[in-house]
């Protein structure tokens, strides 16, 4: 049951094209969603791909909208997105840092306007083709319980950061500022297993190891989990990186920010942040360093011989190896009667399985 | 048994005159050490100025050299730190980073060369004064093993941002990217209390309680604890830091830096990283917002109604003022024991007590 990766874009970008918008935005995008895939974050991939629709379909995201500079300066750049597609608005404000760090040393966008962007990676990436370094913050609805309070306010957040090494090997950091996504929990509630302490709340606030119960409270905890193992500094991750955007952005942020999950026909209104960084305006050398020390991380002798020791962006390369081996991403059965469902109803060609 | 804190820089400031150091330099390492304790960083603080002085009395720091910038752009700058006194050199990144900043939205400073600066959110107040957001990192000595890894290949890597609120609150993260600092497991072992499962591993690499073998060991566990817990996130961003300071800056890094609190005449040479952002190149109001934010979490319902929802920079306030009420600083007894042979040793004024 596998699908090429060109035959999973081919099948985004037309069912984006179905609902009114213009191919050269519905083919980015379809090229963040199937990288998710492709990578291995099935948790952001085809499976969203319904969800953007209906905030097309519903008028909630305007999906042919182009995103407009409001403020410039040499090294930074405020973004209106216009309520466009997150991955247009996500890509402009990344092409934008980039210019900029090329010619000032460093480029700073942040949207406001903004849509769900897929992977923070993605954008992180880019940079990497530059010979640049990456980050990208985007704030999300509020599924995040801060330390000792009861209750939601801040969202999964996350963060990304790429750096080149060697002969295209690099370092990509992407993740959310929570201790896990909520497809975990999810996973262990189909399985009818408990999950981890230190994961997500019950409604009176405590960790809860209740896969059922944390599903239904939407109440996760942030990295570290209880204040006794530092839950706090992934509080803190969490509003540095709602900082970075909605505040720095002026879109909506932490509690004001719509769930995404619930049929609603408010923007999303989301604030990203995007920066580029030239490591040719510090010590020469960056590639080679950064090679040098991913090298040995790697070499560091494992605690279990069969689980290597990896740096991040090593799961998305293996991922990827995998399915360049097997011609195709692996879907689901679900997911590809789901596609087909919606294929249907949009009336365009479904998937075709290899 | 307290301390006024003019008193305790006057003691700071008189050691190191006495060990050779320029009134100016001294100065600026008393202001950060003794802030540190003024905000209840007690690990950061006087209890440090030995460590300090043995470097210089061994010439292994340079307490007058001067930093230098190799290579400027509009926004960036690279910086030698010349092995002088951290707060120096980290005073002069930040200025550098700030007057960037005004000129060009963001400025970015990166130092090698550099020894250690006390709390990373000294650097990033200093911007606050200038209405600007501000971050800052730096590597340490290897004392975190990454996930999987048997041994420490990395520091406790702290990350600080500081971002200003309205009326002179601000919101001030400033983190070590490992579960807990060493300080803490030593607290324990003191008291002969286990340590909580996920701040530390044994020889083997194994998650720990036994304080005695977790501080023999030395190998402390990333933000998050195990990879089920998502240790591998703390293990990525104490990589991320790791990135901005060594590899950017061509210092030392990861397994390559000394170890401080062994007997060394090898110069520390770490990397440090320091950014101002101006928000007034963004959407208008920021300050504002950060407030609504701020007084939104503080407001959240907490789980037990003793402990209320903080932001981060409300531990440090609550501790000032609570100086400030007792009329100065708390010492232990041990520190002003240690404090007192000092001050006798160098032929300085000891440590007036109130």
């Amino acid at each position: 049951m596998t699908v090429p990766v060109l035959e999973a874009k081919r099948f985004v970008l037309q069912a984006m094209v179905a609902v009114g918008t213009v191919r050269q935005h519905a083919q980015q995008l379809a090229d963040v969603l199937v990288t998710a895939d492709y990578m291995g974050h099935y948790s952001h991939g085809l499976n969203r791909l319904e969800m953007y629709i209906a905030d097309i379909e519903t008028k909630t995201t305007d999906p042919n909208a182009h995103p407009a500079v409001l403020k410039e300066s040499p090294a930074t750049a405020w973004v209106d997105g216009n309520n466009g597609l997150g991955p247009v608005v996500g890509n402009f404000c990344m092409q934008l840092a980039i210019q900029k760090a090329k010619a000032a040393g460093v480029g700073w966008a942040v949207a406001k306007g903004s849509n769900h962007y897929g992977i923070a990676g993605w954008y992180t990436r880019t940079a990497l083709e530059h010979g640049l370094l990456g980050m990208s913050f985007t704030n999300t609805s509020p599924l995040m319980g801060p330390t000792r309070a009861k209750e939601a306010a801040l969202g999964t957040n996350p963060l990304s950061l790429a750096a080149p090494g060697k002969n295209g090997d690099s370092f990509v950091l992407d993740m959310a500022t929570t201790a896990v996504a909520v497809g975990k929990i999810e996973v262990q509630r189909r399985k009818g297993e408990p999950i981890t302490e230190g994961w997500a709340q019950d409604p009176e606030g405590r960790s809860t190891t209740d896969a059922d119960l944390a599903f239904k409270t939407g109440c996760l905890m942030p990295l570290g989990g209880s204040e006794i193992t530092s839950g706090y500094k992934g509080y803190g991750l969490g509003l540095l990186v709602e900082t970075l955007c909605g505040i720095l952005g002026g879109s909506a942020f932490g509690p004001n920010i719509r769930r995404w999950m619930e049929h609603t026909d408010r923007p999303a209104d989301l604030g990203q942040c995007f920066v580029a960084i030239d490591p040719q305006c510090f010590a020469p050398g960056f590639n080679d360093r950064m090679s040098t020390l991913m090298d040995y991380l790697r070499g560091l002798q494992p605690v279990d011989s069969s689980k290597p020791v990896l740096v991040p962006g090593d799961p998305e390369r293996n991922h990827m190896k995998m399915v360049d081996q097997q011609g195709g991403i692996q879907y689901h059965d679900n997911q590809l009667k789901a596609s087909a469902a919606l294929a249907k109803r949009l009336g365009i060609t479904p998937i075709e399985v290899k």
